[in-house]
């Protein structure tokens, strides 16, 4: 602990006095290692990659590393924690929308995250339980959006198994998966909303 | 090598001699620790359990083990080349059929695993890949048996995807997990075949 408090030291310093060529330098540092985190974390499991990894990776010093996160969770939630914000504020706004508006809504979230952040996406596919504790709040705040969004769904009788508790869990367990499957086809996109609606919509 | 041998020799002569008995309490052995391998190794993950783990759970001493297995990847094969073979065999026998009584075929396939080998249908999705290459002739045979039946689906222009390749990637990819999810569901099975069906089907 002690050597982390003085490694925080410098970079108080550099926050107040540093250049704007400075603060570009160390917005490099921060993408490259969330960069390296994310495909790292992702090929080989959290617990698995180590700082000096990451270090390699992105060709960084431990003391840039410390200065700019506390830890590998730390630089794992910078990873996953704007990908759980931006689907928490795209599914929370669609309780506002038809029950057929707020499936397909769900769906584009989904392209949309896999466009923006798509190997932090398969990141969370690989996190262990023990790492996912971190991310519990943010993931249950995630699945109340999504479970609204189905139960209008469910009332109005769109759902295909009738329950938007299922529903949550068939899109919980396909979404990502389908992304993959169609990733390099050149009409993914379309094919993987087709195939989110026909898995989940009532047809008739 | 040398220790191995040892330990057969008198496996070889229990093979000889052994009575009914004996040859009762071996295949109970053999269960336990089949049921065991399964459990643990589709939880921890083949590189986590050693053949310790494997005998405290069963029960069943070192030299039983090697009696019966000459590794736990021996053991491993003898979890899942039983579902390979029931897999391979249960969808060979589709190509005969019609395009539409061929996909409901692979997905009854699917729902017989299922019902007889959960635990091994489980622990194929969670082997690393360094092990998947001892399965790799009979995962080979599997695909091709599956995408033969695609096949005559994709001419009948049955699929809703348009295409074998791609159907059976979705199939590999969403099977189990969807198995998963309607799993303690009452009506389990119908929905599951219904959401295949969904997935993969043309619907007009």
């Amino acid at each position: 602990m002690i050597d982390v408090m003085g490694l925080k030291r410098p970079r108080q310093n550099g926050v107040q006095r540093r250049s704007p060529r400075i603060a570009r330098r160390q917005r490099r540092m921060r993408t490259a290692l969330l960069t390296a985190g994310a495909r790292q974390f992702a090929s080989r499991g959290v617990a698995r990659v180590s700082v000096e990894d990451l270090l390699a990776e992105a060709d960084v010093s431990r003391a840039t590393f410390y200065a700019i996160f506390s830890s590998k969770y730390n630089l794992l939630e910078n990873i996953l924690n704007p990908i759980f914000d931006m689907a928490i504020t795209s599914i929370s706004a669609l309780s506002q929308e038809s029950a057929r508006a707020g499936l397909t809504g769900i769906f584009n979230t989904y392209l949309e995250l896999w466009r923006v952040h798509r190997e932090g996406l398969l990141l969370i596919t690989a996190v262990d339980a023990a790492t996912f504790r971190h991310f519990e709040a943010r993931h249950r705040a995630l699945n109340d959006a999504m479970f609204a969004v189905l139960t209008v769904a469910e009332r109005a009788n769109l759902l295909r198994n009738g329950s938007a508790e299922y529903s949550l869990k068939v899109i919980a367990r396909t979404a990502i998966p389908l992304l993959k499957v169609y990733d390099e086809h050149s009409s993914g996109e379309a094919l993987f909303a087709d195939a989110m609606q026909a898995l989940l919509v009532r047809s008739d």
